[in-house]
């Protein structure tokens, strides 16, 4: 497959402002895979890069860095190691490759790598430490990318890197999850998610939790059992009362409200674990004593983790997971700052914003 | 619910020899359950029952004893510390209960217990060491019980118990399902349900092994991927290039063929884990260094697990097994010796061979 | 061995009163011992008791409860279905019995048992929902009794109840503990053989971290390889310093200050996992976002897993545990009200304080 | 550190021939690090590579390979990319790199790799797939090496590779080793550093099998509490009179013995582990259907695993290791055709064989 010379992809400016320009395409080293981009999508963590809160050290200089870490695309060309693909295949990425040197990377928790952010090391994560998918073409370490599916189209494609953190949440639990119990708080993109990926994995019930009437009827039709504007509900009674008495087995937290992690301690059975999905913005009060007096285990996940994109990836392949469903608009890369505003603003209801990189 | 103070039951007599007569109806004690039994099935452990091979001791006095420990029925009384159940709640069974005390059971290897048939410090096997279910009443550790969702018939509850043994093998592996890929071997009940525990944990592909092509068939209807006569193919060669050449991560044992063993390990992937679910008949030849060389763990599973037939329970609940399919007959109670041979003959492609014990 | 149809024992009174006075040797059922108990210790849970907080219901009637959870004694009597003791064997307890029958307890998770305080059901707790060891004579049931080793006395054995706390914190882990980085907050009793307990399985290094030189000088004579006082020392900066810059692998946090969570979250290496195993008296405010953004796992300890006082046992059989060292009082039972004072008030720098009950 | 252009170094020759001649010295890449190696040892691999079996397409050419997997030196260069280690570091190394990209080592599974042998796509095996040890100077991925502490020789520490074999048997368990009890079968350098491991990790009772005597003294001397001649005693009937007649938890199989396979299942526990961590030069036939039946899992294990030498080395350092005890010989390098005689035939005893390579 011929590329050219150069491609548009957004550039992260000042603070707050990104913008499209002519890049050079990028060159590949050996282990690495040139993705001609399709489609990409805005998640929260971009909106901190565009306003550079992302970065404690301000950031790389305005015009030279490229945000962008969920999308879809075809491969362009293949380093000299690579035949894991072919060009012409459909792959979809995962934000994080390794140092892989380092006593977690040897271990298999490479998204935990100890040289973070170091590129000398080999650490790179698309669209924060190095540059990502908002442009027609990027470079990816091989081990970063997964074949789609003939059955996977683009849109419902890029929603799967969110789909691998969902599904890292449940690896956490180094167990099956079919027949627990599982309750996930917080309606954004990861708990719809969430939703789905609890019920093809066979928990039951399903319990979905949030303010927004909206995304809760989004929730019910995407299979949560029993759904809980906690506005209206005692929505740790509710769960109580819907798993006899005693709490779910599973616990998501994807709101990132920090109130939302009382309430998920307390909706959690004796013995069971709370997994924290969403990002605090500021230090969480909650009566930890409680997960101590019950045995309650609460893990994290930043992100997908080693082999979980793949898991989603092939639970997408079966058409177990109806994730274009999340997606509701659409905008040109050119018009990339107007997809922010829309994604930040929730305008027309938005939940996953996406650009039509190119084809 | 009123019952009867006798109950039309199966005893075991000679060996070879099985026969309804009169037995009193069980008395239940503060943790038990007396379950009216409906439907009950017949397994390759209840063959070497009533055969008397089961029991290296010579077994019970004739006409004493009563097998059976694949059934599903309605709560006819309960003991005085039972609060799970009410009267008239439609339930399955799993066979084995602990002691409870011993270092195996305390951390939930229950059907490890280091107490076997000691009914003095409580273990108990239903229809094993204990009167199990081919009778109209049975008294059940409350521990051993399952509710039955509404939308799950008797012929498929009873199933359940052979479902918990198959979800067991996919417990053992300390992870999800989702994304794997898993060959089995052997398809009778238990790999038939593995084709369809491992498709719904979200396994990919599922190929399925055996010599039978009416069996391999059913497999296919069952969700199986793939299936292979190994009369006609080289089993390990097409697992293997059905998995890009590393063979599958995940596979089960189901057949108790010897030489089965060595087909296994051959198309596991390295790192990857064979699952024992059949039992072997004689001494097994196999290239042990091979699983050395290549990090292949091999785990067993007698049966159900802690935890197992309710993930089974659940799974059937939400429609996703298809149990009844694998019911070829049934008989009344009275003709459970024909009931036997029909099993044990595999006449008319018998798969699970039902009794109507009652109602 | 013969004992007497009246014993002498530890009442609790009115809220803050505790005071000695006759009860009827207590009779034993078919899986219960009666234990004669030589020597009882005070633990932070019983003066909760003693002060009535730890009942929500306000508790049992003043003169007819009997706390104390950490005792050994030896066997006085067994009941009819025991033949794992004899009478005249030493031992020493643990505290939970599960109900044996809830999801938790079948699973191996008996101290988190969903059944807790139902007698009825079958669970118990030594000293807190049924009579406890500071009495001549107390009934346990079978499976919550450890063989002692002749070459441990009875001032060393009662302190392995708490060690097998400690030790249960690292089971949590699910991993060896050899060559792992373990920093500990809190140099109380179980601080104390945490760092014991690190040490001997093989954690280095070992930091402990408090406040009081006094306990830390112990802390370094069990084997701490670095001790913080943290109103001296950034004890953050100096467990990183002391571990690469990455933090340690494991941290306990056994002190109950909630300042120290996040002290404990920031020492803990990327990928690492903090266990809580302290109790906190009030909500604890933190930075739980740093905990997300660095793939840090938060675990709970409430006291004993199943198997845990046994590895305890084993390893103080072994002199590899100095118990004893901890035991800085003896009071005769009769004083028992003097010995709660002593503890609280941590009397001539009071560790563990012990009560001489029988012999 | 100055270093010359050629180095001495052990070629590989026809079958049976290993001759030392000139190299040119290594030169390293950015993710290397140059080992000026002091003392290298043999093992059961070395001999399969000299006798060419180890290879199934025949193996390099002769005159062009270097074996060697065990080894310990100083660092001579580091690559760019290196600030884990300084020239003039101590360090012991481990075989395995894998090439991180798989699904294995992306999991923490390298030594599993899937593109084992593959070195375009990084993975390699120090003297195996590359040039090894038995050099005066290698080249080793950052990865593979471990800081010596300064309180171990290099004897000991060349040693620490296969401890590193060993701990990974352990580190299979997913669980910790204290009180457990530990059954070990072949006296060989590995058994023996088993009972030791085994010993510091806590395990109670440690035992070992084998058939001669000098070598069962030797396990005594190291920590063993019961030593069987299998030729002598029945060992199965003897480790289950140890355990109170269930078992070990834990029977590491290091002999390699066909026959040792059914003694190794038969003396392990109901719900207990089997690892097998020698090689069979033969099938194996033995009484799997005992471990159907007994829930007995059958881990494997072909060399260290992840974190497996990191965790021996630091038992080490701790002085927990006595690994010296086991090198019986030195010859220098010039003489390691004697070398490998010695070992192989186990002149005057021999156990461990050390090349004397430098300095």
């Amino acid at each position: 497959m011929s590329f050219p010379e150069t491609m548009l992809a957004a550039a992260l400016g000042a603070a707050g402002v990104i913008e499209t320009r002519k890049f050079p395409t990028p060159e590949i080293g050996p282990e690495e895979v040139l993705v001609h981009v399709r489609r990409a999508s805005l998640c929260g963590t971009d909106v901190k890069i565009r306003s550079r809160r992302f970065f404690p050290d301000g950031g790389p200089p305005p015009g030279t860095f490229i945000p962008g870490h969920e999308y879809a695309g075809v491969v362009a060309s293949i380093g000299s190691s690579v035949d894991e693909f072919a060009v012409g295949d459909r792959v979809v990425t995962e934000a994080h490759r390794g140092c892989m040197r380092c006593p977690n990377c040897l271990v298999g928790g490479y998204t935990n790598c100890l040289n973070y952010g170091n590129r000398k090391k080999g650490h790179r994560v698309q669209g924060m430490t190095v540059n990502g998918g908002f442009a027609e073409y990027v470079a990816n370490h091989v081990s970063t990318l997964h074949r789609l599916p003939d059955s996977v189209d683009f849109d419902s494609a890029v929603i799967l890197t969110t789909a691998g953190t969902v599904m890292h949440a449940f690896d956490t639990l180094g167990s099956l999850v079919a027949g627990a119990s599982v309750a996930i708080i917080g309606p954004g993109p990861i708990g719809l998610l969430g939703v789905q990926v609890a019920r093809e994995l066979g928990a039951q019930p399903v319990a979905l939790i949030g303010t927004r009437d909206g995304r809760l009827d989004i929730g019910r039709r995407m299979g949560a059992d029993l759904v809980l504007n906690s506005r209206q509900n005692d929505a740790v009674t509710a769960v109580r009362d819907a798993t006899g008495g005693y709490g779910a087995d599973i616990v998501l937290e994807c709101s990132g409200a920090p109130a939302a992690v009382d309430d998920a301690l307390h909706m959690t059975r004796r013995g069971g674990t709370v997994v924290l999905v969403g990002f605090f913005g500021q230090p969480v009060l909650t009566d930890l004593n409680h997960a101590v007096m019950n045995g309650i285990s609460i893990e994290t996940v930043r992100g997908e983790g080693a082999g979980s994109v793949a898991r989603a990836v092939s639970l997408a392949g079966r058409g177990r997971l109806h994730t274009e469903a999340l997606v509701t608009h659409h905008f040109p890369l050119e018009d990339i700052a107007t997809a922010f505003d829309t994604y930040i603003e929730r305008t027309d209801n938005a939940i996953k914003v996406m650009l039509d990189v190119s084809g």
